[in-house]
């Protein structure tokens, strides 16, 4: 199967769990696996496909943990509002319009944006998730989907959600060779009732899958979680069953002590949406503190609506510096732990076993970075550079379960001119309708 | 003199102090100023330059208000350490070898990503400061630089950097088609002594130029001037008298209500530098209550081993982001008010009148971002994509002072290829020394 084989020649490798975090060598693709990394040169073979590796800096590919894909749609349509002004008045108005093709369209361009900013594993919890499955199978990249679902409706429809997401989540696990993967997601405790929610944990349990929902992201919604059900949001998820499912929650902002205590006993992941959680105004989740207590930290952008872009460089970056800033405690989450959260961790949180490293064994998703640009310059720490002086924009080439989606900056498997142009017509009709 | 004027056409253009900040139009560029911008279109002419400005969003040239320029040499040699580890152990020791070359391969190497990045002006304090100025001459940027002075040395000493750094303001003031303007600059009221500081201020009065300084960027800095001198740096630095000339101070991070008071009262401007105080855990300036008070605040990146890059629109969005999640407020620094920080309070803060904006009788420094790209789509609020979602690398073309420095993301002044290899030199050089 040599034509099925490539091997990166005289690259520098990020592996920021290691002792040494910049390999200088080689690494070996094998269908859609990492079959070697190392500083030794394999034996020649004919028949297999060499990339130069001199002047890129290999890493994992980005794993984004949180996300309304379909939201870019709304990009900075109603910035600067308050959170409630924001919902009511812009968000939830303009969503109630979207159809399948809208989401298709937004979807794309998200996928497109994340793609081309080396971001080869996404989370999305959203409506119309046949359609988000399509791009995912077209385009080449990796992702967990779901469902969201909000309860605050009558029986009937709520159940009628609920087949939709057990559904879908039945439909699609393991589908575009694999790349597929599914979770069970209630929107969040303050918008779907306990026995509902109920429901969802008891369907993870039939389709022994995990789960996924919004946790504590704003104070007002903890205080409401005390008042209506005399719990704050962690212990009433953990009363509900959620965590005998491996679970995630996005945000995660407003804990105490003992809540971290419980998200650490039971595993629970947390995706940390620094950029979208500072753009809100939730606050400063405390990360920290999370990681000192060994839970799984990853890093989510959410909707572009409330961020404004998919650039998980960004997030890195700023999990790298609003912890420090905050805490007053330089050496707070340091390049290599920042790097970690967006790759294996993030890979971990999302229950993906072989992604999120670069390793022999590991899936083949990773991306290389033009390393030979003056902000990159001079060459002191790659590892560094590419936490706190790098972008989306900086990602050269693309490689998802051993194929490679994005060439010289260029997408390979969309068509941009069409995705831009059908999202801006999307946008426009949205207006009008 | 129809071969020096340039008439941009079909193009959107961004007023962020406007009602209608987005305006649709021409400009017209004569020599080294706007001559013209609005909707309706100009008489056509013989032997004008056209520019299509369809598929560009122009904005005035970002600002960057505080920087030691050289220093992006260390950009990644030494990250995630406490601030004295990092300076006593990490910078000191390297910037104590710097020579002349060292600070022009440096220089040059910020000065490319500065152009290449939509920065159209930037203040430097260091030393070796006529290569600083050579290279500014030889890019086309504009810039107000200073020697910034440590007295922490003999009488002798002292005296003999003053008159450096008097020698150097007289000898570049208006220099280089008057793109070059200078400041006078003690480094700190922690490294000047009271009687060097108040030298400083009287050469500043004899050669008629402002001043800049560092001041309250860390929490002990503060603890610090108030044992030795029984005052707050504000009040001390009023007491040397340094208020009596124009001012801006750079991060001024930890303040109390009077001392906003005083720096409102004497238009004491500020340079705000979010990316940096983050890195170093120097904290979060009060950038809200300055504004409020009426301070200029504007926007530096300090040098790029502290940030880890000079690109503005990340401390434009810092700035955006930051104090809406410290303070909870989601209507904090909104776009336009991040903008006019970054551009139009930027050149208040150094003094220059005509930069900042584009309007007829400005200086003609601007530049072009391509916005026909997946994360600036769809075109919902093209100043909010500026802001929240664009990067340095979105920068199509550049002009200052009405002449055209980079196209298509091409710097047209400087040989690119051969100052990466020259910094990367430098680097490994003063490694070995």
């Amino acid at each position: 199967m040599a034509n099925n084989k490539t091997v990166i020649k005289n690259g520098r490798f990020l592996v920021p769990g290691a002792i040494k975090p910049v390999l200088s060598g080689y690494m070996t693709i094998e269908d859609d696996l990492i079959s070697y990394i190392g500083e030794e040169e394999p034996l020649s073979e004919e028949g297999v496909q060499i990339v130069d590796g001199s002047r890129l800096l290999f890493m994992p590919g980005l794993v984004n943990t949180h996300g309304h894909t379909a939201m870019s749609l709304l990009r900075g349509y109603g910035d600067d509002l308050a959170l409630q002004v924001w919902l009511q008045e812009k968000m939830w108005p303009m969503e109630e319009k979207f159809t399948g093709d809208d989401v298709y369209w937004g979807t794309s361009l998200s996928v497109l944006e994340m793609l081309k900013g080396g971001t080869t594993t996404f989370l999305d919890m959203y409506d119309h998730m046949d359609r988000v499955a399509e791009v995912v199978e077209l385009s080449g990249i990796r992702a967990v989907l779901m469902r969201g679902v909000i309860g605050l409706c009558s029986e009937e429809v709520q159940n009628q959600k609920l087949a939709e997401a057990i559904a879908f989540a039945r439909n699609w696990h393991g589908k575009a060779e694999g790349r597929i993967t599914t979770m069970m997601s209630p929107h969040a405790p303050y918008t779907c009732p306990p026995d509902f929610f109920v429901k969802f944990v008891q369907a993870a349990h039939d389709l022994d899958l995990p789960m996924h929902t919004h946790m504590s992201e704003t104070k007002r919604e903890v205080e409401q979680n005390i008042a209506d059900y005399g719990l704050r949001p962690v212990a009433h998820l953990e009363k509900l069953g959620m965590f005998t499912r491996p679970s995630l929650v996005a945000h995660a902002v407003h804990l105490n002590d003992e809540e971290i205590g419980i998200l650490s006993r039971h595993n629970v992941g947390v995706s940390h949406n620094p950029g979208s959680n500072l753009k809100l105004a939730s606050g400063v989740a405390r990360v920290t503190d999370l990681l000192n207590a060994g839970v799984k930290v990853s890093l989510g952008t959410d909707g572009a609506a409330s961020n404004n872009n998919l650039d998980m460089f960004e997030e890195m970056r700023l999990a790298a510096l609003i912890h420090k800033g905050v805490s007053g405690d330089p050496t707070a989450v340091p390049a290599p732990q920042a790097m970690r959260m967006a790759t294996e961790y993030g890979a971990k949180s999302i229950f993906l076993d072989k992604v999120g490293r670069l390793a022999a064994g590991m899936k083949a998703d990773f991306i290389a970075l033009d390393i030979d640009q003056p902000h990159l310059l001079p060459h002191t720490d790659l590892l560094s550079h590419a936490v706190y002086s790098a972008s989306a924009r900086d990602v050269e080439h693309v490689w998802i379960n051993g194929k490679q989606v994005v060439k010289h900056g260029e997408c390979l498997t969309l068509d941009e001119e069409a995705i831009c142009r059908k999202a801006q017509e999307s946008f426009e009709g949205l207006l009008k309708r």
